[in-house]
């Protein structure tokens, strides 16, 4: 196996779902999907780079519908949904969305939504790849609380690139550039019903837009992309490499079930001063005064272009004879970015081997390299996304 | 797009998950793998037809590590267990497995396991693609039960066809012959721990192998594929042809959580003299009460092979004229069997719709067809698998 190798996946039947906007993507071209959420997620319609090259300087459009909302109205929809994350949804108003983590008993990741806040008890959670409708209703059954979740007929797009404010604008007006990061506003397209935030998984300036209607999936699709046509827009899959630069994490293998907050850099989500309770809080107590025993590290890998990671490479400490010693843990995700023309990456090891600066052996495909700790995000540190 | 659209997916990064076996099934030279349980799973090695003849007539060998299993341990697992579905566990011995149903609140369908009960307290369900780990803990956050819940390293593969029995026999030795349906032998292979069931997705004589170890997938593989060299043994994905001949479902196209066990004729798994609670009991009894409206019915339709279905095909009931009148339904599964001779299949049609004999309309790729109702499963109705 090559770190080039390409897996052939041919559907088969029709259990796995299809985006209001498929048809529009494979008129587009797009000549690679994933599944996620059970669902396709188109992934590239062009050579990856060429497609970061167009984030970083243009405007693309990334068929999202994956990203499935559980939505949560009634009564108690606001205290439910409250207890889902250590995030303070008291601090959150109606029109603001948040990046939230859903924390299980044990303090460990469920999923790291965007969450939307349309009401005062009424609100959308865009999930990552995990069954989390099920986990809600779960938690609901003897919680006492009168919620009803479902999943709602809402299918987002990303558009992103420094070009996509002038797109935005021109689809919605000039009141969507008065959006805060995380804000959004309830609006349409000619009837078209949809929900524009100021969000995005680039790092760049970007929006979404969440279809409410999925019959019209294409009819929004095209609007979108003839609004754009003199700026050189362009579908694209969501960009990898742009995303660990911007230190943004994949739920599913930078973090997943069997990890804490703490753990992958996400403590800044546990408020210390959230009033109430919330599923995790007692573990996650444990955890923060404790510490942690491993952490997720930004790393630098030496030698040329390394194609991004299909499995979790092992990493070992470096000896002291400069060679490897035992395997301390793995790179999660790693990738050559053009532009700081360095392999980049995470790596899940021991807090001793987490400090800037530490020494690592890496297993690549291609055979051991060396690498070391360096900080994240690894681009722009002072651009980073807003934590609200 | 035709129906024999095969769509290219190549997985970009390590989110998604290997099996034990995956080397293996790489190096047999599998041709295409879905997406399950956030795994690969092994879909096809060559021409569907030779893999259905060969499950038919000979033994062949699945990857279905994607089937993950949810564990249940502690003091009070039966009681929680026996809390997750319909069917009353407690007619189920240490040693025996059941195919069973988890169901949530309002009866709709979270999962189809097979269950095994490796001890009074101790319990596997090993998994269709939904994450029942997610639901269970859910579950168990305010029951008031003492369970542990994890995702133990456990990899089944299945050995399916009229010659499994004489692989396995070889295997592990007589004592595998005279396992009853749904039954289990914990065992290991010179070392390699493993749980052999008598068990499948086949409608064919068949096992399950699950492995306990997932440093030996390639081991283990290896020795069943030398144990039926002879009887020219190879590895196949899931054979969709004949399971739908055998009447069995696929969760997550035949089944949904917005299915009832009694719209999909899995109304026998509600046992009526179970005794305690168990979830989704009180809008069971409601819906038994007062009739499904819709049902999942057979079909045969009409005209030449037709490839399984990658979307749901729309059906209209038979207008007066002979026509087609307003959309009443879908095909969720739909494929050609070659030994009927005839296309096969599902459709969800309201109850007025699926009496035997009613003549339907189905909006295939190639163009409307007439169709029909008929009695499932297709073949060998008398071998339908035991429900036990």
């Amino acid at each position: 196996m090559t770190a080039t190798f390409d897996m052939a996946l041919i559907q088969r039947g029709a259990r796995l779902r299809r985006s209001p906007y498929f048809d529009a993507t494979l008129r587009a071209g797009c000549r690679s999907y994933t599944v996620y959420n059970h669902m396709f997620l188109p992934t590239r319609y062009d050579d990856l780079h060429a497609e970061y090259e167009r984030l970083l300087t243009g405007v693309t459009v990334w068929d999202v519908s994956v990203e499935r909302q559980v939505e949560i109205k009634g009564p108690d929809a606001f205290e439910f949904t409250n207890l889902l994350t250590p995030r303070d949804l008291s601090k959150c108003a109606v029109g603001q969305g948040k990046y939230v983590i859903v924390t299980a008993d044990d303090g460990g990741i469920v999923n790291d939504p965007v969450l939307l806040r349309l009401g005062e008890n009424h609100f959308w959670l865009a999930l990552a790849d995990s069954d989390v409708l099920l986990w809600a209703k779960g938690v609901a059954l003897n919680s006492g609380l009168d919620v009803e979740l479902c999943e709602p007929d809402v299918s987002p797009m990303q558009v992103q690139g420094p070009k996509s404010k002038e797109v935005v604008r021109r689809l919605f007006g000039d009141a969507v550039l008065g959006l805060r990061y995380y804000w959004f506003l309830e609006t349409d397209l000619d009837g078209i019903p949809v929900v524009v935030t100021r969000t995005g998984w680039s790092g760049e300036v970007g929006y979404e837009i969440y279809l409410r209607d999925g019959s019209r999936g294409v009819e929004l699709w095209d609007r979108v992309m003839d609004a754009g046509a003199d700026l050189g827009i362009a579908p694209t899959g969501p960009s990898d490499i742009r995303r660990i630069e911007a230190g943004i994490l994949n739920y599913g293998i930078d973090m997943t079930l069997d990890n804490n907050p703490y753990e992958v850099g996400l403590g800044w989500q546990v408020d210390g001063d959230k009033e109430g309770d919330y599923i995790g809080r007692e573990a996650l107590a444990r955890i923060a005064a404790e510490g942690t025993r491993r952490r997720l590290a930004g790393v630098e890998i030496a030698g040329g272009p390394l194609d991004l990671n299909m499995t979790r490479w092992p990493v070992r400490g470096e000896g002291s004879g400069g060679g490897g010693g035992e395997q301390v843990g793995v790179v999660t995700s790693a990738v050559w970015s053009p532009r700081l023309k360095r392999n980049i990456g995470y790596a899940m090891v021991p807090v001793a081997f987490a400090e800037i600066g530490t020494r690592l052996r890496v297993a690549t495909p291609d055979g051991e390299r060396a690498a070391s700790v360096v900080r994240r995000p690894f681009v722009d540190p002072d651009k980073e996304i807003p934590k609200s």
